[in-house]
């Protein structure tokens, strides 16, 4: 990068002020961040051990949280209209954990936040690039200080298990934020704010050119967001869009307001604090079976849309909001292939924590686990295909013996359709059962949806395997797949990318040709590959700042977390030129 | 960027020697252009005064031209199925200084063309950003010491006088061609290739993994060529394509084939000298009444458009070319605004120029002249808006009063639809006529038609005339537009910008308000601005590795020559991890 320039002074007045004393305390961030997104090394500002928080914080955290049940959330918008909740019939949000929150929400007329988002954007869009990196570092500063509270949010909207939520529903997510905030400072300091431009001409005298270089937002972003990781799907594109100068219309997944309607009270008191329109972040909460997202997504002032969610609404949204750049991240099917290991015990150990992990309902969790019919070879020995099937299940089930730390593991199941899911793939509806889903009691939470993995036998040479394999199925249901040969499991993982979609790939071989062909397949069809993952690494697991996440090559999103494009589609350069 | 790493030594067979031998020979001009988009100062290493290039340089050049005519075009593609021209009334090309070319094209079958494409694409990827980068400047190498050759095949095809030819038909196009594949490194060279990834995990033991990134081309790209500069505005994606990892279809313009089928000619050579396959490069000329492009560019191999021409057809492929990237260029109608100015005569002189190059044909020609009813300012004295529209009248007839040099600077009307229109604004169609064109014979080619701008002056007041000014005009037809202020003539220009689409904009003014106003015009509707003007630069001109061609941001264009956006949305990503 350039180096930051350094400003001395910054007009006298209180906003101003601030808003220099926030590029300085925000400058260091910002250049490691920049810097890291080069090197792709291991880092982050915001420690992912709740430890480092100080002793009081989890109970601090959760205090806050209580504090914000059963009673209207605080937030002060424009063009209030109505309320939201906060009985579930009028849109409340429910605990997967098995309680109402209670929380009500002020419902704003989108034409009117519509229109003060577009009345506070010239003031942000002449701020400069580096003071709106600024901005967002603080709200990503402000929340970090939140993050116990944060998860509690995520816990009890998501479901996830405490550490999935401090991490994915907090720090992780706010990495994303920052990655994204670095990722737009760079595109936009690409080119220099203002040159002299000389030119020698044929007559000999010097042509030179004053030239100046501005980047403009687009216009204004909506971010629709989903219910599994709303602050970790969410932030990138939020943060992204406001980064390059664009204000943002948050609607929330109905079912997990309370993450983005934290996420944009903090934004809009830090914006205010440094003298901008808080309604360059707002948010769109909607009453039951409103469709806000399909209102809003196709307004002419809607020039960005971030979703993630199911594939039918994302296509949608391609189809229909053509006025605007449409990042879509939509349903995975995730493909592992054992081929041959030399470290049998650890590559299941690994395996069915990536199976167990939040009851397989990450976007990166894997579905399809194929398995040569002839069995593979390993370090205890040759094992046959159901041989490898079993070891697994009964990795799966040494795992999660224990139901607290089951618990903790598994998260809650997030929605009713993971339950029918679970319950249809144990009652033998997609094949054999070969490891029962177990309902796991929750020892402070009797009202959680808890459930063990289920494993179902396929085969893919049976074609009605195939269309079961072909799609994704949600809450903890996952397939062991015999294929005719490590050949034909690479062909299978690369079908299912291009047609289904894939956000990750494992392979487990010894290999030196089969690693060569499943490397060659997931460049083909856009996928991170992870190879031969043991220990407390997995491949669900994706490290902001040095992974991507997504490709945009296949059909399960169109973008990358966080590559140029995902940026660089965000804001235009303008430039004046005068003769000197 | 990071240093471009030196290779010892190549495996020895004769296609990675040549390899060795380009990314040697072209590694301190790539290094260069990477450096000058960064720093966007003055630097070409495409001399653009023809007699850099030897004393027999246009002789020759001309002689090679001549040597093409009158027989079939030398191009092996496979898939041969037919011939298009030499006859006009099968597609043969007419230059439009008056003759036939009588030059006739293999046509091959779309389908065998995009199967090659597919075919050969593998190895292209495989090869790397950097060898890729160095076979594309060596096409542009060959391409430069063809420059008159180029030159003539621009004039003959797209009615360039002979500077313009050389230049926006040759040397500056190159430029485009080089500035893409410079972004492209760029952006491809953004993530390490190679990177160790160092966690400390709260067991203390380091979690290391090893991770490698390769760009990965979306797939074959479709370059759907323009008439009027098919090379300056192909070039950028062609070389953006190629250089990201993707083969390209070219299908030109079906009066302007030639100097796109010397193009890929010459890039078939290169590749297949370098040890690829020469159909990462193909030619699609189609038979008249065909509509190849529509065929090819909804086919699924098709990945990525790029096309400069109507604004209708652009519109039909962002509707219809919904599996591929997409970047479309149309029409522009460009303003200026004259509000006062401390050089009056020099800016006459300097708008003179603009409006007569190449008879306004330039995508960045202004056709509304905006000026103040009640007059301007200037360094001599106040001018009335009829006294400016005069002077304006007079400078444009004394540039073009040598019919000799008119007919350089104006080159030849491209096609009918120019012709009719300045007939018809000859004829009071538009408004009343303040200068009338005149029919210039041309010294060399009696056919050729050549005419002087058409002024004619309409009234922003009357919402006929601003019906007339909202649309654009082909060839050399001009409005001199009365506005009732200033700031009427911002918001005119705004307007029209946002509406109709505009590339460039113009202002003279000597009041820093108007400035400041034009300026955020601009900027608000994504619209480079030229102030000021005066001398031998012109706002019709666009300086490559500096000054960005189009924002993206207006209906004129939704792209630029050549940001990040442009090039990073040509490939994706793909990261292998393993633990180490």
């Amino acid at each position: 990068m350039n180096p930051i320039p350094v400003q001395d002074s910054f007009p006298a007045d209180v906003a101003d002020a601030t808003r220099q004393i926030l590029v300085d305390a925000h400058r260091p961030t910002l250049e490691r961040a920049v810097e890291t997104l080069r090197t792709r090394a291991h880092w982050s500002p915001y420690p992912e051990d709740p430890g480092a928080y100080g002793t009081d914080a989890e109970a601090a955290g959760e205090r806050a949280f209580r504090a914000l049940l059963d009673r209207p959330f605080p937030l002060e918008q424009p063009g209030r209209d109505g309320t939201v909740g906060p009985a579930p019939a009028e849109g409340g949000e429910i605990s997967p954990y098995g309680f109402a929150l209670g929380i009500s929400y002020p419902h704003s007329d989108p034409g009117t936040l519509l229109a003060c988002a577009e009345a506070a954007a010239d003031d942000w869009r002449r701020a400069g690039a580096l003071i709106r990196a600024a901005v967002c570092l603080e709200i990503l500063a402000r929340i970090n200080a939140r993050s116990a509270e944060f998860a509690h949010a995520a816990m009890h909207t998501s479901g996830h298990g405490p550490v999935m939520a401090f991490h994915a529903g907090a720090v992780h997510a706010q990495d994303r934020g920052l990655e994204a905030v670095a990722a737009a400072y760079t595109e936009q300091d690409r080119l220099p704010a203002h040159v002299l431009w000389n030119k020698p001409l044929a007559s000999g005298e010097p042509c030179v050119m004053e030239k100046t270089f501005t980047p403009s937002g687009r216009g204004t972003a909506l971010l629709v967001g989903n219910r599994i990781f709303p602050a970790w799907s969410g932030y990138a594109g939020l943060f992204a869009s406001l980064a390059t100068g664009n204000p943002v219309i948050v609607k929330p997944h109905p079912a997990a307001v309370l993450p983005l309607a934290l996420t944009v009270a903090v934004a809009r008191d830090v914006l205010a604090e440094a003298g901008f329109s808080g309604d360059l972040v707002a948010l769109a909460v909607e009453h039951p079976e409103e469709g806000l997202a399909r209102t809003l997504a196709v307004r002419p002032e809607i020039r960005i849309v971030d979703f993630t969610g199911t594939t039918a609404f994302g296509r949608w949204l391609r189809d229909h909001a053509r006025q605007a750049e449409v990042f879509t991240s939509t349903t995975a099917v995730n493909t592992v292939l054992i081929e041959s290991t030399e470290h049998y015990a650890a590559m299941l150990d690994n395996l069915a924590f990536s199976l167990a992990l939040y009851s397989g309902q990450l976007c990166t969790s894997p579905q399809n686990i194929l398995i040569p019919r002839a069995g593979i070879r390993t370090d205890r020995g040759r094992k046959g295909y159901l041989e490898v099937v079993a070891d697994l299940a009964a990795a799966i089930t040494r795992l999660l013996g224990r139901d607290a730390f089951a618990c903790d593991l598994l998260g809650a199941l997030c929605g009713p359709e993971a339950a029918e899911s679970a319950e249809r793939a144990d009652a033998g509806a997609f094949g054999p059962v070969v490891l029962a889903g177990r309902a796991v009691h929750h020892p402070h939470h009797p009202g959680a949806t808890v459930r063990t993995p289920t494993l179902v036998a396929l085969d893919a040479a049976r074609s009605e395997d195939r269309a079961t394999l072909a799609h994704a199925h949600p809450g903890p249901v996952f397939f062991t797949v015999a294929v005719d040969s490590a050949d034909d499991g690479v062909d299978l993982l690369l079908d299912t990318a291009r047609t289904a979609g894939s956000l990750s790939a494992g392979a487990w071989t010894a290999s030196e040709d089969v690693e060569h062909a499943v490397t060659h397949a997931c460049a083909e069809a856009g996928v991170m590959l992870s190879l031969n993952m043991t220990g407390d690494w997995y491949l669900t697991q994706s490290a902001v700042y040095s992974d991507l996440h997504g490709t945009g090559a296949n059909p399960a999103s169109d973008h990358a977390f966080c590559d140029g494009a995902f940026v660089a589609r965000r804001f235009r350069t303008v430039a004046v030129r005068r003769r000197v």
